[in-house]
Order: structure tokens, then C-alpha cells, then sequence
């Protein structure tokens, strides 16, 4: 594949604010966006130089935009298996639609992780509350039990924590099919960003430690407080994944820590806010190596000139903590042009640079973050 | 002023690479930004939520696009008078009309400097062929004859050597009045990029150091080489200027060396080519504190986290290594979205960061620049 040249246009199929990054890093590279999405005036599509209003599922959408641009690629990745099709039909799709679909499905992505020996916590689909039973006979408790498809942000789970969780669980949780996963004692998460290009080169960067509140990400540290060997490890494992998967593009890799060995979590073909930190703390950000590597741009290394935390700003408790977010010298503000702060919803981030090596400890770390500190 | 809420709009006047920096360090900060210019999918329009199409003095487009934003600045401040008068009839101006019209007149510029104790060339204000021959008896030669308006990247000047030169010089720069400075034998060119807001407090970035190549920019060193006192007299006369001037906004000095002394050359109320090396370089980049400014949020200090060199990306040859750039790491590329390389045109930049205090001599430079090194 060679280079898509300057000024060329890359579709992004959503609006949110992963694909409002890769936008702004697009536009340094020279290239124009043109966003998919339902959502007027998204995130996304308020720094981008063209939207297709309409529906991930529309056919007549899907064409007008995929006829609208030179390369596509997703923030958004839960488009069907005849959307995939009928985009991979009419301009190059990066990641490619098998990809996606092996994302998309958590049974795909675990049966996926397996074949590439790649370890995870133990797992069966569940078909019926029988089946149900049968699997927690086998893990024991507690487990977790997910939908296969569309879960994010801690949605789409249940912890079974006795025997008297299992048929409220199985009956709450929508879309079925759902899958049992073994519950991980976990000493912490991790995570690992891959980017790959079309000939096989690329770069992972630093694997950074995740803590999440309510299920969704608080706090980011780069890099993560493990073991060199346990980074290596991570960074292997990622790279292994993004080779079996033949990935254009990026691939966030999520990792519990047991023991100083790796179990994925989960994967995403896409940037990831636990990458957020790269846009202030590395010459390429995530979102820079994404634009890079799926329009055939060469993939500098995924190198960090500064150690950093990133605390995510989530609802309107976190959000109403602006004015003082941006008084204070140090804290790097970046807010994706939400009109609402629900409760729950990712409004924007905040990154602090430390020197490099020189990440302080958790104490160092909420007096740096001042008034977003973690409580 | 109170600090404008997120989703608020800032209008840009001006399309071109300044309005499309600003822009993207708006979106940073969560607000949205609307573009007047004439030109169809100009630089900041790609990466805008809006657009005005219209020309700057048009009174219903200058109507239309006031009436769509929450506060308007400038990339392009040659507006008229009338069409200043009327966009602050209707919205918050920043920088006002009044640092507009001086810094729009060579004459008006350097009165106002003179006024302020700013030291600068000699200069005369020149209306006819018979001043023109008595500002150069008074002066010597050579001077410099210069439009009082409407000059950039060299153009509207003319370098008089000798006594023939003056009246094809006469001849041919227009519009006309013109003003004759005396030739400054300088040891370099340095620049200072001050922020300042509403409420008078405010930062000075480092001075840089600035080479020029057919009048155009083509490198800027952070910091300037220059003596500690030296970039120290040189941010106290950029903030006395921005002082005087009352400045809400950004404001960028050029200023010659000589002798260890500064004069000013020029000044421009808006972000500047010297300060591109801060979007890469500091934590907080000169257009993000533009937009600081402007919307009225609290400014954080100038301090870079790493020394820089800048490269603007000028005309079709230099574009032309654009494969060759991006294939460097170490070289950050910026490109601005520009259709046509046209001979002078700057197209984007590249920055190369280095450890903080780190910055190598002429030598060290051009090696770190590598394929795109000035010859």
C-alpha cells in the first residue's frame, strides 16, 4: 500500500471522541476527515471537514460516506457484518472487517485469543440458564457473566457473587447470548497499544496501568508499576495478537496482572482511553500512529519523551471541575465538545507530564493532580 | 471578562494556517470554532465547525458571522475600519480594533512605539518621490522603503543601495504612503510571543531566534542564542508593548540584535511562524494561549519542556520531501491542508524537540534535521 498523499480524505465511522483525536491528529498530518454518525454536531464532527448524518446500519449512508473518501476507519466499531461488507466493498477498510468482527463478539475474541495461545481468564459461552449453571459449576464463584456484543464502560456485565445472582443476571443482561468469564484476582490492569501497518512494521508503546471507578476508567499511569519483565511480557502478547489478527491499524489490548504474568481482558482495534496520555507525552501520539497506519504513513516509534497520568473527567460533578482544571499550570485540559455532562459520560481528560522515569508514587501523584485528585 | 463556557464559539477572522492552529487548540479546550474567509475549504474551515464564505469587508457577511459566535479573533488582521466598527458593535473583540489599526500601519506601528520608549530603526514616513530623497540624506544608505500596509514574507519592501534605486523603488511598491527605515547591521533576528488577558496578568514564551530565506521564515531556534540579558530586555519590551497597547490576546515582536540590544522590527497581534516550535515544545502552545486569551480563561505560563527547532515547509520543493519527513522519527510534521504548493507558499513545518537546554550548535542542527536541513 502506498502513502495516501496530503489532503486526501480519511472516513471515520462515529462521532465520538475518539474519532475527534484522530481527526485533530489527521489534520497535522494534512489530511482532511469526514465523519459518520447519527449525532448533529458530534464531537467529531465539529473539527472535521465533512459529516454524513445517518445511521451505521443505512445502506444509503454507508455509500454516500464510503464514496465520500479515499480510506476507512472506525472510533465506533459495532457496524454489521453487511455494513463491514458493503464498505469493504468500495473503499479500502482499515482495520480490516474481519477485525472487526473478532472485536465485536466477545465468545469470537476469546475462541480468537485461544487459537493464538494467548492466555485469558477461563471462559464459555452461555446459551441458556442451564448452560449458565453448568459453566459456574466449572469456574466457580465469583464469576462474571457479559453480554457477547456491545458492552463498554462496565455495562453489558453482572458479578455472580452466590448462587442466587445467577437467574436475576441471566435474565437482565440483553443482548443474549452472554459468556461466563472466570473472576481474576488481579494484582492490577494494564493495557498495551499497538499500531501495525500494511507491511508488517510497527511499535507498541509503553504499557500503561489502569484504574477504573464504576467501571469506567479514572486513571492512567505511564508507564504501568510493573515488573520489566511483566511490561515485556505485555508488549509481546499485544504484538502477538496484532500480528495473528493481520492488523492496519491500532489494537488496544486490555491485561490483568496475576502473579507478574499477563491474562487479556479484552481488545479493541481502535485508540483507547488508556492512551489518552501520548497526545501530550510523546513526539506521535496513539492518534497520530492510528492516522499513520491506515493511510500507509511510515510508524515512528511509539516513544514517550515524558512519564505521565491522565485522569479521565467523567459526568457533571467531574466536569463542573473545569475553572479550576484550567487555573492550574501543569494540568493539560482536553475537553470533546459534549453539550451534556451526563452522569456516567466521558466529557474530557486531563494529562500531567513528569519527567521521564521520574512518575512519583500515588501520594506524588494526587498532589500533582491537585484538584482532580482521585478520592 | 468571565471566562467563556465550553461549546462556546470563537469566530476566527482569517482561513489560513494561524485560524487553523488556533482552531485545533480551541477544540482542545472544548470550544468550537466558525471561520470567516472568501476562500472555499481554507486551512481552518477543514478542522471548524462553521464557516462564513465572505469577504472581509463585506458588511453582511462581517454581520452574519459576528452574529454566529460568542467572541471574535484575528489570523488575518487587515480588516478595515469600518468592518472593525462593525464587528464590535455586535461582539466581543480580542485583540481590540485599536491594536488592530496600529499594527496595520507601518506608520501608526512605529509612532506608537516611539511613544511607548520602544527603541526601532530610524524611520520616516514617506508621501512623495522629494521625502523619499530626504528621509534617505537624513538616513544614509542603505535603507529599507516599505508599504505602511498589507506587507508580508518580504513583499511591499524594497532594499535601497544606491542613489538609483529610489525611484523605481518609488515606482513600483504599492499601495503608497510609503515609510523609509534605516538599514539595521543586526547580529540576528529574535522574536517574543506575549499572551496577556483581560485582567492584565499574562506570560512571555522564550525568545527564539529566527532565519529568514528570500524574506520568508525558514528556521527558528528555541531559545535564541542570545546573551541571558539580551532575552531578558528583549520579553520586557515585548510585554511593555503588550501593556501599552492594552492587550487582550496574543502578540508576537520581532526585534533585531545589535550589540547586545534590541530593536523592534514589527509587531503582530496574533500567533506567529517563530511560535509554532510551542505546540510541540510546551505544555501550553502559543495558540493555545490565543484562545486562552481570547475566551477570558486564566493563563499559564510560556515554559517549554523542551528546546525546539522549527522548519517551515515553504513552496513545492520543500513540500516534496514530505515522504522523506515522515519517514523520520524524531521529525514532527505539521502540514496545514493547503491544495497547491505555490513557489513561497509555507505549507506546514516540522519541529524537532531536544532535551531542555539541550539545543545543539548550527552543526548538531542540521544533523538532527536530517533530509530537510537548510542548505
Amino acid at each position: 500500500m502506498s502513502a495516501l498523499p496530503p489532503n486526501s480524505t480519511i472516513g471515520i465511522i462515529g462521532g465520538g471522541q475518539l474519532g475527534r483525536m484522530s481527526a485533530l491528529a489527521a489534520a497535522r498530518l494534512g489530511y482532511r476527515c469526514h465523519i459518520l454518525t447519527p449525532e448533529p454536531c458530534s464531537p467529531a464532527s465539529q473539527v472535521s471537514a465533512a459529516t454524513t448524518l445517518g445511521d451505521y446500519e443505512d445502506p444509503a449512508a454507508l455509500r454516500a460516506f464510503a464514496e465520500a473518501v479515499d480510506v476507512i476507519t472506525f472510533e465506533f466499531e459495532n457496524v454489521s457484518a453487511a455494513g463491514l461488507d458493503l464498505l469493504a466493498s468500495l473503499r479500502p477498510v482499515h482495520p480490516s472487517p474481519t477485525v472487526l468482527r473478532i472485536s465485536q463478539d466477545r465468545v469470537a475474541e476469546k475462541a480468537f485469543l485461544a487459537d493464538a495461545g494467548v492466555p485469558t481468564a477461563p471462559w464459555r459461552a452461555v446459551a441458556s440458564p442451564q448452560d449458565l449453571h453448568d459453566a459456574v459449576t466449572a469456574f466457580g464463584l465469583p464469576s462474571v457473566l457479559k453480554t457477547t456484543r456491545l458492552g463498554y464502560d462496565g455495562k453489558g456485565q453482572a458479578m455472580l457473587r452466590d448462587a442466587a445472582d445467577l437467574d436475576p443476571a441471566w435474565t437482565v443482561l440483553e443482548p443474549k447470548p452472554l459468556i461466563l468469564e472466570g473472576f481474576i484476582d488481579y494484582t492490577c490492569e494494564i493495557s498495551a497499544i499497538v499500531a501495525r501497518g500494511a507491511d508488517g512494521a510497527g511499535t507498541v508503546f509503553d504499557v500503561m496501568e489502569n484504574r477504573h471507578r464504576n467501571g469506567i476508567l479514572d486513571l492512567t499511569l505511564a508507564p504501568a508499576r510493573v515488573a520489566p519483565g511483566t511490561a515485556v511480557e505485555a508488549q509481546r502478547v499485544a504484538w502477538r495478537i496484532a500480528e495473528r489478527l493481520g492488523l492496519v491499524g491500532l489494537l488496544a489490548v486490555e491485561m490483568f496482572v496475576r502473579d507478574g504474568r499477563v491474562l487479556v481482558n479484552e481488545i479493541a482495534p481502535r485508540p483507547h482511553n488508556s492512551g489518552h496520555w501520548t497526545i501530550d507525552a510523546c513526539p506521535a501520539s496513539q492518534f497520530e500512529l492510528h492516522v499513520r497506519a491506515v493511510t500507509g504513513l511510515p510508524l515512528p516509534p511509539g516513544r514517550r519523551h515524558a512519564d505521565a497520568v491522565m485522569k479521565n473527567l467523567v459526568g457533571p460533578e467531574e466536569t463542573a471541575l473545569w475553572p479550576a482544571i484550567v487555573a492550574t499550570p501543569g494540568l493539560i485540559p482536553h475537553l470533546y465538545g459534549k453539550a451534556e455532562a451526563r452522569p456516567g459520560r466521558k466529557m474530557g481528560h486531563v494529562n500531567r507530564l513528569f519527567p521521564l522515569g521520574g512518575l512519583p508514587g500515588d501520594d506524588g501523584i494526587r498532589t500533582a493532580l491537585g484538584c482532580i485528585a482521585p478520592t
